[in-house]
């Protein structure tokens, strides 16, 4: 079984996804946010390309929930902030989401034989199921506006370091992703604030989700796409 | 000044090249090998895309090169081995030169204010020639058929490292080229020979080519594209 990285979504077109299994990741905050809301009890996220087909399905009985530039649009329920998903009010709702980078990525992957959701948050579980499938995996990093980033990778490197005994790791992409989670691992939070997309946030004054999305396997649930709903 | 890094030819479209010198970077091995051509004496490289193109040229008194998949194709005098370079008896020769990679990223690049080509083999010399011009940099990998590869890279890793003081780098790219190289620098050749495109290299028996390439700063030239001549 091979363990393959696609570092940004430019890259995708290299890459069969036929029959293997993509993990999407997009750490800050997207893939994080999602696995925090299905936690907490909400019944399926569908990601969406724009917010106005998140507005067209908040008439529909969804809450909408939108992230562009890392800031929540106007008329829309909910952002892109995990803290917002920790609200137990929100159990059994259907939440229809649309973000700068995470939810085109899932839409990107349709192709692929299944889509699981992956961040540190849930790091082990992804783990655990990926040996268990023994499937071909292809990491799929967001990135920023289709640039590289380093937290997403940061997450595939964890994750190829979690399935080293039982995937051939050849690309080159992986490789790097693994000495770099390597480089980081002591003080991954403290790393991550160094990256571009760290100082983007710090302008914001969202730093705490940052701190939040690095804890590392908290939540032992894979959310997967089925019907284009995530879902457990 | 900043300092950015280009990690695939198809994540250029995300960049402005305008105003910038970019550094164009195909360690294994077009640009440590136009590196030794020049450093013989050769006169100047001429970038094509396809072997039919070199071979045109080859009648108007240019010497054909081609490399397609690491090896020369029928009908060429030289391939792409930097050994093949370090024959005298090249010295005022004109190349025709078609590579896999990082040819293409030369044409590509034509949209910059001045193009370089960088390499291990030049790495001081190419880093003290930024410092001194004082204008924005792009170190522009070339990978393995648009592939991330971590020879470049590391290559984009080391540069950046030298030009810390000088230039301001808040790309992530640039970022994990750095802690690349840092967990590289110590033993660079052994750290390739683990990629994938070594790998390839051992099968075709030019692992020496790599340890060629490998060299530091051997060679005080920095190549430049002049009207689409890469000369010095």
């Amino acid at each position: 079984m091979q363990f393959e990285t696609i570092l940004s979504p430019l890259l995708l077109p290299l890459y069969d996804l036929q029959g293997k299994t993509v993990v999407v990741i997009d750490v800050l905050r997207a893939t994080s946010t999602i696995c925090t809301g299905l936690f907490t009890g909400i019944d399926h996220f569908y990601a969406v390309s724009s917010p106005s087909e998140a507005l067209e399905l908040q008439k529909k009985g969804y809450l909408a929930a939108a992230e562009r530039n890392a800031v929540k649009p106007d008329g829309f329920e909910l952002g892109n902030s995990p803290f917002e998903y920790l609200n137990s009010e929100l159990k059994g709702k259907k939440i229809a989401f649309t973000t700068t980078n995470g939810t085109h990525c899932i839409k990107l992957s349709l192709g692929a034989d299944e889509i699981l959701i992956g961040s540190f948050l849930n790091l082990d579980a992804i783990a655990k199921y990926c040996i268990d499938k023994k499937k071909d995996i292809i990491a799929f990093c967001a990135g920023w506006k289709n640039k590289f980033n380093l937290e997403d990778t940061l997450f595939a490197g964890a994750l190829a370091s979690k399935l080293i005994d039982s995937f051939s790791i050849n690309c080159d992409s992986s490789l790097a992703a693994i000495d770099l989670y390597n480089a980081a691992k002591s003080d991954l939070k403290n790393y991550i604030l160094k990256s571009s997309h760290a100082k983007r946030f710090e302008k914001l004054g969202i730093t705490k989700d940052i701190e939040f999305c690095m804890q590392t396997s908290i939540y032992e649930i894979v959310p997967r796409v089925i019907n284009g709903k995530i879902t457990l």
